[in-house]
């Protein structure tokens, strides 16, 4: 069995309720806690770069997420990401054919809130991950699509698929 | 994008809380709803088979189950099933040698309980039988077993690898 | 049994998380299901007055409060109601003298939160409003205090007694 | 603030999955969680008598229970319990006269489930433990009835007010 990197980022995957101040923040990453909860045998690395809405992220830290997957030894690397910017950071990935099976997944509600996809959206990826041969892609909404073809609707916060 | 056609049998995922009775029970299966938490956009049709823990199917359920998968027209199948006994009926489907990708996958902890392993698995589950080739798997513990080297640890209760 | 009037006026207890926007809104009061859920069995009316963040609660509003808790036939009355500013408007109802036993409680984690205290909240407030002799009471953190020595500590989250 | 004094007895409250042998069981009590959770400022002495479903308490578990009553220095006392035998243990500590507060209350769904009734009840058991005058009452359902007018419905599950 292969080590999987997992490179945290932040999303609404990582959101808390901060109680005095009355609005979502990120504190620490819930990931090693998601996978007891899928009492996951896979052997993963976990890195957090930053924890931050992928509307906050800078080409700079664009820049970091594709250094990470470039220098990681693991050729299979799961990316945790705000579904804003999902497809932006994937397009940037996939544009530097990096030789790894590279998967982004993330949350539309924060894991803690008990309607969350966090949970199913994570066991997919980690399987997308092992699975997948080389290349980038987001896994949302049950399904795998290339980093070329993906694209979130913001009327129904659905990636749809579209022509490369 | 093709139909995955999820056959539901029971199992521990599916597992209700009886409050008169103070004992667990089965009542309608939480796929539909799990899919839902899932925001899943694949195209799925469950059909419940049965609704039983897997320590008490008996061979003719066992050869139910091979009979649907038999002549389901999809190429992909989904089976949820006890933990138990999920080997024995994953050996039943790998030996009829049916030409589909046939996966396996059910919960240690029913579904309702805040600890559940179920909407991780499914997500692996359907992962796994979107993009496997042809053969019948069983996906628990984040990962995809083949059919003939799969064994569920009665101590651990994790899935492990054994020789073929 | 005599009829509990429940007056919603909002708070963090029925914040909801908007997927698309990524923040927190209000939507319908989650009064009713928390009262199935607690499986109630009082005779309880729920009116919404409003549904808004305490801190954005103006004079006007807070008079709204008022004037339905003294047209109200009830003589045991709940408000649910933002913690931030849940002193000021015990305050008002308190100096008012209506002649009732009124109860204010909130939460500090939206009850669609897994860490949510609402339903705790919810059973104190309503076994306070049935018992305790008339007077405005601000009833948190499992206690109920008097409108006139209450004051929520901005820093622990906290309702402290305090000199009236 | 007077000190409450909890006496944890067990019931569907406290029971857990045990995701090996599929079947519920006891372990820990979660009152303390539980107590966290409804961020309770109360002075609270929890002592843990026993751990077993009501219907399998016997006459010497009762009277343990009594024994702990009679002898514990706070007023106001709490029993956590199983429903179905809740108003057999109420009627043995009414009949006793303690001069004190004692309020039972239990779950009728256990508490790690997601659709448990138990943070609610022991918020208003909680409540009533603190305000009623002494006696003994079982509080469920959003209210509390005395010992020696209540009795589980067993086919609504709820606790129903009858003649003394």
């Amino acid at each position: 069995m292969n080590t999987i990197r997992i490179l945290v980022t932040g999303g609404t995957f990582d959101k808390e309720y901060d109680e005095l101040a009355g609005s979502l923040f990120f504190q620490d990453t819930h990931v090693p806690e998601m996978l007891r909860l899928g009492r996951s045998c896979l052997k993963a690395e976990i890195r957090t770069l930053m924890m931050v809405d992928s509307l906050d992220m800078s080409d700079a830290d664009r820049a970091n997420i594709l250094e990470h997957c470039r220098a990681c030894p693991c050729e299979r690397i799961l990316v945790t990401h705000g579904t804003d910017r999902m497809e932006v950071t994937a397009r940037l990935l996939g544009q530097s054919n990096l030789g790894k099976t590279i998967v982004l997944t993330g949350a539309m509600v924060p894991y803690k809130f008990g309607s969350s996809d966090g949970l199913f959206n994570l066991g997919a990826a980690l399987a997308f991950v092992q699975v997948l041969p080389h290349g980038v892609y987001v896994a949302m909404n049950g399904r795998a699509l290339p980093w070329d073809k993906v694209r979130k609707n913001r009327k129904t916060g659905m990636f749809e698929e579209i022509e490369a």
